[in-house]
């Protein structure tokens, strides 16, 4: 049986950190709410889920995976469940543990990624809360991003398996989401991230290995991937954006 | 050998919630940082760990656990490794997603509670964010809480073991958590929270049966039981505070 994706319709936003991964796996999967809604999909479906007043642990929020009965949410939680079957985690125990940490991390770091357009209220609009996003911007180009991508490339340097992963020495879904990041860090901020690649090798080189893989080169290739817009996660507003310190 | 836990001396913040899992199982740990220096603990031996420039996978921030020699990162993820050994997760793989899914939803409220005093910069003081944080907290109150609580209390209220817990029909690391949530509001917003146990009477009925444990009543009568305060997450800061709608 597919695994069922379920996910805002038009944006990558979250849900493209598990796509990522199942299209890498080559994963059999339905992305729910892009599909029609003579099929029992599209977005009411979700809808219809996420406000079930009878079906048990209803998530808070997409995206979320359904395995058979098993209901899955948060992006990290999806991805340490998948990880072992897609083939995309470390074997141990330990380890996989350590992925999650690591993908915990990544999850905070595109909390501020949005919240750089929606520092006051997610419910109201961009223009109504540009002054404060100006400030929350700013603040996230010379402090928070070089602190967050400091700490990645640190730790990719510091992996005892070799410096082409962050964890292990295989493609973890750590290695995709992280993929995912550059690029969305290039789309919405590309004076901040000129020059990226000689303040980040590591996670340079990592971002052009991933890109190459067939199936993810496959995928980038394919109308399975949206394009980055203005209702996304990582979005490009050219008055947030400047050069990083 | 007992579990190590790194966190902020002074506050309860994210480790509070480590913490009471720690102790509703009178596990054996290390508060380092509230050790001394003489035996080498302290703060100074959590920032040489966050400093190293050898470790393998480093945290980003505390808190963090040690167990032997894995460093596990992030509340949910260390919850996740301890819930089955302390015996405060369900039995299930499956369920134990479900629990993780559950704790990761609190993570991301326990952040917005946290952003209502600091939307701009958590780098900068409260008092230069202020106008802001005024903003913040109104939609906090109005918005987010209610979306937060009311989704928690009707998760409680579908639990098909019964309305007692938030997963299964025994006590889990996820309730200890809402405990410490339900704990924090009434200190950081007493008016928003006036009629907490009438609008939410299934988490405030947790509350009180999490309260009354013997483990943790004892732990929260101890030193061991940091009292809230304005450095935490939870902040008591009337300006911010007014009656829910």
């Amino acid at each position: 049986m597919p695994y069922e994706l379920y996910y805002w319709d038009g944006i990558q936003g979250r849900g493209e950190f598990v796509r990522l991964a199942l299209e890498e796996a080559a994963a059999s999967y339905i992305d729910v709410c892009r599909g029609s809604h003579k099929d029992g999909m599209g977005t009411a479906a979700m809808m219809k889920l996420l406000k079930s007043k009878t079906e048990a642990h209803i998530p808070f929020a997409p995206p979320f995976l359904r395995d058979g009965d098993l209901l899955v949410s948060h992006v990290a939680n999806i991805l340490m469940y998948l990880g072992p079957k897609l083939r995309l985690a470390p074997d141990s125990e330990g380890q996989r543990h350590i992925a999650n940490g690591l993908q915990l991390t990544i999850t905070d770091f595109v909390a501020e990624v949005h919240d750089t357009h929606h520092p006051i209220a997610s419910s109201q609009y961009y223009e109504d809360q540009k002054q404060e996003a100006k400030a929350r911007a700013t603040d996230f180009i010379e402090n928070r991003m070089p602190k967050f991508l400091g700490y990645f490339e640190q730790v990719m340097q510091q992996n005892p398996s070799g410096s082409k992963h962050i964890i292990g020495d295989r493609l973890s879904y750590v290695d995709l989401s992280l993929f995912q990041v550059v690029e969305g860090l290039r789309y919405a901020f590309p004076n901040a991230t000129a020059r990226f690649a000689i303040t980040y090798p590591g996670l340079a080189a990592l971002h052009e290995m991933v890109a190459k893989r067939p199936h993810i080169a496959a995928y980038l290739g394919s109308e399975r991937r949206l394009a980055f817009n203005e209702d996304g996660i990582f979005r490009r507003y050219p008055e947030l954006d400047k050069e990083a310190p």
